[in-house]
């Protein structure tokens, strides 16, 4: 499925495009994954409040399904287990997720993905799980 | 706080406004809050695809911010970890989160979140840590 | 495998002897699994000290496999992710979990776990996922 | 705290030395911390029996603690969250922890921890949170 996945198919999944995610690179395992800066993914405090919890996990859902999908002979699969360390708000920017698949068993697989902000700061650090088959 | 705060501030964050995200109940370390049926939470996939994994950790993220906001003399918080575990797939069907406080510390505070859909299966279970102050 | 699975098989698994735990019971996809007070289960501080970190999650992660180990059918398993939330210090007493199997698919398991003290203080929440098979 | 802290201290705590945890390296942030292969180490099943998931656990979380340990300033820490990733089973080996400190705020610390058997084949990943204070 590597060289014939079509990612698009993941940018257009409705949720993804309701925030606006962003697919930049997907190959051998890794991937980055953009959510660019939108005023509707704040929590409240107005433009400078912190991004949403859940808009940085969707993100990182999104980038580690990817990565993973650049993997052969995948049919199906499903998140099973994910994680997230926030470390630092993420504040009026770009948000940058790289994903990296750790381990690919026969039945599991598990990745880990880093969110930056444009400024190159961490913002989060999670590990997700996901079933195959 | 707890009988003063204005709960529809958490409604009316942008983020959770953009989600459809309802406070039903909030009160003594508890809260409901449902996420209703919309075709755009969804994954890829057409009506029937499931709710993304994204958007319930949105709801988590919330319903666990509002349990913990019924609780007194807090100023300020911040998620800092998040584990969610996807039991059964959403599928076309509100989402209902009943939070939890398990420990309100000095400086972190803890809550159990699950998630059901309108026929009461479980959807997904988590942990929350927020720091406070 | 529920009524003739052999417990004692957990109980006398090297590391679980080496720690002193003790399953106190286990039936439909529940269990109730004890470890008594010792003082080599102490991190640096002298007989006051806490209960160490990875001491409790040893007790989560056997606890979890008994209570998965009740339910019928089951050939192989392995935990593949845990989270554990600590929420107050152990210290000077029996430690108790409660473990529930929250969810058993086809390959895949979900349990949730609850250690209290001999108080029934809560010490941790946690959440335990296993393969099946 | 950085140059003048005791790391034997940690090795010497009584859940440590039961382990035989020994440290390895640690210095700016990150350490190494190795856990000998031991027979008492193991799950059931024999000499080739997997290492418990409770043993790995707490060499994560005292390498987490020794990497954190490493940051000047520190008065008190405790473990408030873990999570770890099992992805391979450890058999007959060694096990060794890198740990690296990705976040020190004023109140929190977060850290990732990855465990590798001697022949550097990944056994886990891991998040580990800490209050500071």
């Amino acid at each position: 499925m590597a060289d014939t996945f079509d990612f698009g198919l993941i940018e257009r999944a409705p949720f993804c495009a309701l925030l606006g995610i962003k697919i930049e690179s997907a190959a051998n395992g890794e991937a980055r994954v953009r959510m660019p800066f939108r005023l509707n993914l704040l929590n409240e405090g107005g433009p400078q409040a912190p991004i949403h919890g859940g808009a940085i996990a969707s993100l990182i859902d999104t980038a580690a399904l990817t990565a993973l999908l650049t993997a052969p002979d995948l049919q199906r699969t499903a998140t099973i287990a994910l994680t997230i360390n926030y470390v630092n708000a993420g504040v009026h920017s770009d948000l940058i997720a790289s994903a990296r698949l750790r381990k690919r068993g026969r039945r599991i697989a598990s990745l880990s993905v880093e969110i930056a902000d444009e400024a190159g700061q961490l913002i989060a650090d999670a590990l997700v799980t996901f079933r195959i088959g």
